[in-house]
């Protein structure tokens, strides 16, 4: 197997434009090699005018950046919620962009940008992104879990990213800690993503705000309460909250001892809202997955939280692009 | 990356000594490339002898075996039950094994045989069988998940064996299907093993067979009951079995509904004694994996029983030497 640098530097730094597609808003920026951002605007993205208007103003900000650019542009890397086909570069109507129905974003992209265009959903970008600018630096075994509105994943095996037979691999969201638990929108039961999500965070702590008025949560009328309101009361101690972190962190713990012990990685990399949990989620993470996973498989994993938050999603579309420079097109 | 063919076929067929070393037998065999085994011996291992002991029968067994060889034999494989160091070629002191440690069974076997010798798990060398000659011809993504007194896998992902990070991957016994289930030897609770191995069918079917005295199950002495019980049980529709057999399916069916979402294969191979449940296991489980899995994660994927029982470990030892023959070290 021919292995390729992590980052290969060379005597000048090669840049690319980076665009970031969300259900909320588009970021566009222009990155070095190194994962320095040089330039970067960012812009509602207005989902409900569809797929043409989108791209219309998404044409604008790159045109303009490019224009702007003090050095050369090489290459064009996006990253978007997936459903997509990331060989025929189609968006294949995901949740978050209604009507964007097999797209042809690459091909609309090349065409008016006349540069190569390189896709990728935004898991798999970001999981790119903290291997080559971030928390992955330096591994050949990186798992992503980025755990916010959902639960996703990225997977970096031997160094590249693996995308299994239809390009689907890594959704680790839907690892089911929970045989008998409660039905997914997957179709599946337990998963980890009906749990640990901020989403399903909040869905239990409203639960629990009815059966104990006396907790803190029931101060929050119950429609507002979000996975912060859950981080406020943990940290005044409220036991309600405790008790629903606690759980929380247990079903974590059983995700990620399961991602250890299939894929045996030196890193994993959590991201997303949860990360805001800081030092009421990793330490306490760190030991429950040491317990319960095997000696030999877990001396020496790293459990570490995700460099980037905000702009992970645009470093995430240079590593796409970065990526297929090199080559690694799987 | 380079991509190596499955299996080189050449104008003429090479051949390979394949040893397989378990806790109660040892296997010696010549093997083809086309996975045809030419001759084959076995003996107890009688591992209260200890290695030195053991590793001399196996020496005299290989080299008789090689005497009357109809062909050239240009390497030898080994699969060995771990945890053991594949790089430096020692055992680390398996369970099944009492005494083996550090013990460095390449060095020795090559001294003895001047022949290279390459050595892996007995898991990952039954995956790398049905990859090469079995049930997983064809497929570059396939998830190897062996239930029978424990549960372990193996996984060839891009048409090659993955080992992760320190040669452990593929743990699939200990993904954790019930997080606050039952603690597992492995320090985790709720393990894929502690439900689905025949030990642990037949442990809650002891188990069963106090509280329902009515069921067949309770027809056998207690210490008696095995899994091959649950089986007489199920096919005499016996309600008590059946209720064990559903839930043992839905524990089985979150674990490979796991493993989909995890890795996207093309095939999941099933071995081990499980697969004496024949029809019993493979149509429910298939239903139930696909009703836990995401339309576009489950399209395509089979699961399907391993072609090979008893000569896996023969036939796994003899593709870890024609793996390592094609240069493909890891």
């Amino acid at each position: 197997m021919t292995t390729l640098p992590t980052l290969p530097l060379e005597a000048t730094s090669r840049h690319v434009l980076a665009i970031d597609i969300g259900g909320t808003k588009l970021a566009v920026g222009i990155v070095a090699e190194t994962g320095e951002l040089i330039d970067s605007v960012r812009t509602p993205t207005h989902a409900e005018q569809g797929p043409d208007r989108v791209l219309e103003r998404l044409l604008d900000l790159s045109h303009s950046l490019l224009r702007r650019s003090p050095v050369p542009v090489e290459r064009v890397g996006v990253g978007c919620g997936g459903p997509l086909d990331t060989r025929r570069g189609l968006i294949q109507n995901p949740p978050n962009l209604p009507g964007w129905i097999d797209y042809p974003l690459v091909r609309r992209l090349e065409d008016s940008l006349a540069l190569p265009v390189a896709l990728d959903n935004d898991a798999n970008a970001a999981a790119l992104a903290e291997f080559h600018f971030g928390a992955g630096q330096g591994t050949r075994h990186m798992v992503y879990l980025t755990i916010s509105t959902g639960v996703g994943g990225g997977l970096i095996l031997n160094g590249e990213l693996y995308r299994g037979k239809r390009g689907n691999a890594g959704e680790l969201g839907h690892i089911q800690v929970k045989y008998d638990g409660d039905p997914c929108n997957c179709g599946g039961r337990g998963c980890l993503e009906g749990y640990a999500s901020g989403t399903n965070i909040a869905r239990r702590a409203r639960d629990l705000a009815v059966l104990h008025p006396e907790s803190m949560l029931a101060l929050t009328p119950r429609a507002e309460i979000t996975a912060q309101t859950v981080l406020a009361a943990l940290r005044a101690g409220d036991a309600v909250a405790w008790r629903l972190w606690n759980d929380t962190l247990d079903l974590m713990a059983a995700g990620v001892a399961s991602i250890v012990n299939a894929f045996d990685p030196e890193r994993v990399v959590i991201g997303g809202g949860i990360t805001n949990f800081g030092d009421l989620l990793f330490p306490p993470l760190r030991q429950r997955v040491t317990q319960r996973t095997m000696p030999a498989l877990m001396s020496g994993v790293e459990i570490c939280p995700a460099v980037f938050a905000e702009n992970v999603g645009i470093l995430g579309a240079a590593a796409v692009a970065f990526r297929e420079r090199r080559g690694v097109i799987q």
